[in-house]
């Protein structure tokens, strides 16, 4: 099924020049003189011959692979490891880098973690990026300190390794805000009962902006409870029951919200006229799907994949240093995405 | 950041051989004769210091570079993607092979898929699955000619290229079967209205298992609309509201389903008591958090993900014949997934 793909003595001739110029030209070979209208000949004969560079030479001569390691968990069970995915890829083609995935188990132990690194090191990747699935700290496996990383969705243990994740605090300002512009004062919030950053970041996101309004803070308007659906549904039915209920629930995650929808429509409320509801995590499938759309916060999954692997590279070219940015994680916006699940609560 | 790794005089050393030994057997050269517990040594020393061959040395001397690409649409939007990923990166790690992903634009023109596919013919990938996110029909781009390539879950316009896709015909026949073996003869379809493989797949399937059981067939039971969650909310609206109603609903997919669980709700009919429903994709966030859970059909993406790398690989060995391969698409059953959504018609 091969064909044969042109050489480059054709380009050479194509373009009139020495197959010599073409190779200086395609490798961007230093200190080489070539009038910038012959590189622009030689170009574009290679584009039009479909001649590429010859990477596993390349690979030898510069000893960069060209490849960048993608360790990612998951990728199979939410559109999230998707949207690393892509946006490292898009950052990557813009480098002229390639991207080589392997799905890596969530609670594997650490043995078969190496083995997944392992892989990556005999496939002779230039760097890493280590995308967790969710939030959280991890340990590395001991063998992913010979090659320059960067993880996407989770913090070092050791301190490290540079890495990106959620706004969570922010996330959750901009939700209760949104909230709180609206004109609701008592809001209840489900909150997911996981020791994990995510549980805390949006706890404070909540409070902060009680806080800020001179809401007082009601104990009673918090609860948690695994985050899940059903747990959510739970809650809601709980919180909601009360006499003094809340006019608006703010919710940990999609899947709680989907929950608190339930509960609303067994109570005989009407959402967003008796109550308005704001989730997290945008998973379309739940969020655009609902009646009406959920109103909730995104998680910057795409962002997170394209500044992980442009920070790789200004790592691979020395152009930042990574215990300056080790130091602390870099945090990106979780913003807002407005559907039609929030409304001024009514006056009584 | 970079640590020297071991050299190939390391590994000789430590087995107690020659390079030249080490390099044989690491490389698998035929026609040496080492002996079976030689080169176990020769593998013990090299997995203790962690030598792996070297890639791109081994690339320009095979002429294969141990790459597969994958071109996958909508990678970011659906979990579909990852499924496919997953099955093809565990079956190309079976066979030391790694995957290197390009995601590409459903819509877009064909210049631009021409660029996609060279990217990975410059990166020497020895073969290309091309993945789409939806069953369908394809023209390829002319450049992919080169390369030998697997479709999954779409057919070759050209009829030149081994596809795999999903049994659209089976599954349905699964999910109506089940109805019909618990007692249901009223059984209404909210169809698709593309003109799409799985629209008429699944409609001959609903067909055929009415027709098996002696079932007349209704129009009156059969209705198409785009297939999202409001159109299917609509559709079972009107459905449900016929004096003479189904028991049972057979969905397009998950989001149809997920409407007609709306509608059964505004018309006081409960799930699975007063109505049951099956769906279609098995879409989790969907499918596991409807209340009760919504038993659907599973779609093969992780199988075809397993299926493509095997093919390739077998077409690569010439152990397989692609003009046989490419005459009829191969398909791969769609099983039924329970939950709680189906249970047997009260008798009136």
């Amino acid at each position: 099924m091969a064909v044969k793909s042109a050489g480059i003595r054709e380009v050479a001739e194509l373009a009139g020049v020495s197959v010599t110029t073409v190779s200086h030209v395609l490798n961007d070979t230093p200190h080489t003189r070539v009038a910038d209208e012959t590189r622009e000949r030689v170009r574009r004969a290679a584009k039009t011959l479909g001649y590429g560079p010859n990477r596993a030479a390349q690979a030898l001569r510069t000893n960069r692979s060209g490849l960048i390691g993608l360790l990612s968990e998951e990728i199979a069970t939410t559109p999230h490891a998707g949207r690393i995915i892509l946006g490292a890829q898009n950052a990557a083609r813009e480098h002229d880098l390639t991207l080589v995935i392997i799905n890596t188990e969530r609670e594997a132990n650490g043995a078969s973690h190496r083995d997944d690194v392992q892989a990556l090191i005999d496939r002779q990747v230039d760097a890493v990026l280590y995308a967790t699935m969710y939030h959280r700290r991890v340990s590395l496996p001991p063998n992913l300190q010979s090659l320059p990383t960067v993880l996407i969705d989770s913090t070092d243990r050791a301190g490290i390794v540079p890495a990106v994740v959620p706004d969570e605090v922010g996330g959750a300002v901009a939700a209760v805000s949104h909230l709180v512009e609206a004109g609701h004062r008592r809001i209840g919030f489900l909150n997911n009962d996981d020791d994990v950053p995510a549980t805390h970041g949006r706890f404070e996101g909540y409070r902060r902006v009680l806080e800020e309004h001179g809401i007082p803070f009601d104990p009673a308007l918090v609860a948690s409870a695994p985050s899940e659906t059903l747990p959510g549904h739970e809650l809601a039915r709980e919180m909601l029951s009360m006499p003094d209920r809340p006019t608006a629930l703010f919710c940990y995650n999609d899947r709680m919200a989907m929950g608190a929808y339930r509960a609303a429509m067994e109570l005989g409320l009407s959402i967003p006229d008796d109550l308005s509801i704001v989730g997290f995590d945008n998973q379309e499938l739940i969020a655009a799907n609902l009646f009406p759309g959920l109103t909730t916060v995104a998680l910057p999954h795409y962002e997170m994949g394209v500044w992980a692997v442009e920070t790789l590279v200004r790592l691979l070219h020395g152009e930042a240093d990574h215990r300056v940015l080790a130091d602390e994680p870099t945090l990106l916006d979780c913003p807002l995405v407005i559907r039609g699940s929030v409304t001024a609560p009514r006056t009584h």
